[in-house]
């Protein structure tokens, strides 16, 4: 058995999501089909985790366990010969057998992309445009209650007898006139949870609320204290990391 | 009677082109259909010129009659309202009648974009890629023989018992490391002529022929001597002047 990890990039906009569904157009299951078509077996792939519907990747990784050795090189030009457009896989090499695209992830970072001002409608699938005046210094103060050890259960989808605690290493924003580009590192994510912290910064640039009310919404491990989700579409997995 | 002229922009992937085809998705349709719901009547729509399938618009012109009067601010807010989200009204004025958006045009730009390297999955609607090598500079010295006044039946589709004569007035190639991007303002072009100059100075590009060869094509006035059309995903048009 020989153990494949790739490294991808893909434009959300015409997914539901990463995870397969039946009778859906996902990620997974694109791979997958690729997959079968030159392995001429189903094989199941792993990833280090979801992306929703809309939500692009600049890196994603998955793995997949395959029984005969072809050159990497002639994987990666097949895969992209039978993936469709919006999917491309970048790098594509052996790894070993301890090797997991989500088990042995230690880091991963999303990005999260808003442009003030009029929709531009080439950019509507990759940024979330904001028409109104947003106070960023108010939402950079904000961001650095995030960063720590903290339950999420406030800002994500909880997890049912589970741990809701991620650490966040670093947590920043890059902005110029027209572009606010807010990013997160982190050990793992809850589901939607990079999405409310970036709705409820929204809400405190809009002076809904005030940066230090974060501490206070953590506190209360209640989803209904934050704001309301930002939009799929502003959303990237940026980047990965594995040990 | 009241004549509006909308500046609009368009994102061209999802649609078959600019120009109204039944049972098609398209930019004049969906302007019509907005139209009318404001309106409650059916209001023909007429453009700068049409645009092909999957070519975008940074800039397109509009006019159009109606009878009654509303503040041009509501018909701006309103069509946004309607349209879908690949179409942006950026300015509604009203214009006198002497306005027409096709033949009052004197200048149009266009804009075609090339990225080099590995194909972007979230890039592949707005740029050609280019994976070999193409020498940048042969390119500046052949575009440079489309500028001045020239029959461009060579380049684009010839119109029968009509005048094929068009002036280029400029010309030119913005580039880096990664991005090629090459400007044509003219004072309009035939059908495919863009593409079919990009297509040829990308031969050039590959030494597949000459920059002074480009002279020679245009003196055939045969459209099986220059190169391939260029795909419609990496054309935009720029910009339109008006005296």
């Amino acid at each position: 058995m020989y153990r494949i990890k790739c490294t991808l990039s893909y434009d959300g906009s015409k997914f539901f999501g990463y995870q397969k569904q039946p009778n859906k157009r996902t990620v997974q299951g694109e791979l997958e089909l690729a997959i079968k078509t030159i392995y001429k077996k189903n094989i199941k792939v792993h990833s280090s985790g979801r992306t929703d519907a809309k939500v692009h990747a600049l890196v994603q990784v998955i793995h997949f366990d395959v029984d005969n050795y072809i050159d990497s090189s002639k994987i990666k030009f097949a895969l992209n010969g039978f993936l469709p457009l919006d999917i491309y896989i970048k790098e594509v090499v052996y790894v070993d057998e301890n090797f997991h695209s989500r088990y042995s992830n230690k880091e991963k970072t999303y990005l999260y992309r808003i442009k003030k001002g009029e929709r531009n409608p080439l950019e509507t699938n990759y940024f979330l445009f904001l028409k109104h005046e947003i106070n960023v210094e108010k939402m950079i103060k904000a961001i650095k209650y995030f960063i720590g050890e903290h339950d999420f259960s406030s800002f994500g989808t909880k997890l049912k007898n589970e741990n809701n605690i991620r650490i966040i290493y670093d947590a920043f924003i890059k902005y110029d006139e027209n572009n606010i580009d807010i990013y997160f590192i982190g050990s793992g994510f809850l589901r939607y949870q990079v999405r409310t912290m970036v709705g409820s910064l929204i809400d405190i640039g809009r002076s809904k609320f005030e940066p230090e009310n974060i501490l206070d919404i953590l506190k209360q491990k209640n989803r209904q204290k934050a704001g309301k989700k930002a939009d799929a579409q502003g959303l990237y997995l940026f980047d990965i990391k594995y040990i």
